[in-house]
């Protein structure tokens, strides 16, 4: 009998994020040598990026160092003038941005009152960007890099290889099987 | 030949906007009882309203008083858990998203930055919320009540009655055909 090939969609954050260097190497660019080495003869395994995703990973590795084995990936782009969302989807969507633009409102209120009562302006901004952030972008798909993996993976029936939580929450509405590091490196064992 | 009936969904701003009233009445009472009298005899046209849009205009308008007639209305949600979106309509929102939150950021370091200059604080607060409202609010599909008339629209294939800017924006990319209350006025003649 033979086996049906293993679809994985591979996020950036599996090869840079520090949590994860503990299953592939050190480094990003040993994470990911040592991956592709080990996915070489995994011929039941097949792995995919978006193009705007090996944008992201390129800013962090020395891709002349793994172009060689970087050929295992297929580089492909999701359908996104094809596939269809359920409605639903969006409904859930609009309803968490909504939620996030009032906490941004009110971290927002909270910084310009604090101006008032006088700080140290540096202090006071950066304190705002980073609190302005967490309410506004942590936790939901924030980028149309984000929605490309997700997309990807519905389109392919694909593994979504992540350390995103957010991302984690939004692909498993669509019924998406999401993989941490330490699953990945199951699949290569 | 029999000509198929016109469908129409309609939303509350076209009897409860001031700029509407000058179609079908003086306020907002008039203008919807105006509009139900006009409709009656329209066999070939049939309205919808989904039952979340129901609910605001019931803020507007003392429904007792015009109960009867808005039985020529039909009361229907869209059936957001078996309709399509095509993926590139989130893409699209998600980028818009992207750029209103970046805004809102911009907009609330301006306002902390004028609160350590010292300011009055009702009048920092006020100015903060109506540019922020702005720029993450105006242009975009911000509720879910918003959501429910662009997806009934595509579902009935019916024109969308509305004089918000921000969902006509997002309707036509659904290719919905989206009508003024000057134009609703003359399909009632």
């Amino acid at each position: 009998m033979k086996k049906e090939k293993i679809r994985i969609v591979l996020d950036t954050n599996i090869f840079i994020n520090p949590d994860s260097h503990t299953f592939f190497g050190n480094s990003p660019y040993e994470a990911l040598n040592n991956f592709l080495l080990q996915l070489e003869d995994k011929i039941q395994l097949q792995c995919y990026m978006p193009p705007s995703i090996y944008e992201e990973l390129i800013k962090f590795i020395d891709m002349r160092k793994v172009s060689k084995q970087f050929v295992l990936v297929t580089k492909k782009p999701p359908s996104k003038y094809d596939l269809p969302i359920p409605a639903i989807f969006l409904y859930e969507f609009i309803e968490e941005i909504r939620t996030r633009i009032n906490k941004g409102m009110r971290v927002a209120e909270k910084h310009s009152r604090k101006g008032l009562k006088g700080m140290d302006e540096e202090e006071l901004i950066k304190n705002l960007r980073n609190e302005y952030r967490i309410a506004l972008r942590e936790g939901i798909i924030d980028s149309k890099e984000d929605f490309d993996l997700i997309l990807l993976a519905k389109e392919l029936d694909a593994h979504l290889a992540t350390t995103d939580t957010g991302l984690i929450k939004w692909a498993q509405k669509l019924g998406i099987s999401c993989i941490s590091a330490g699953e990945l490196k199951q699949f290569l064992e």
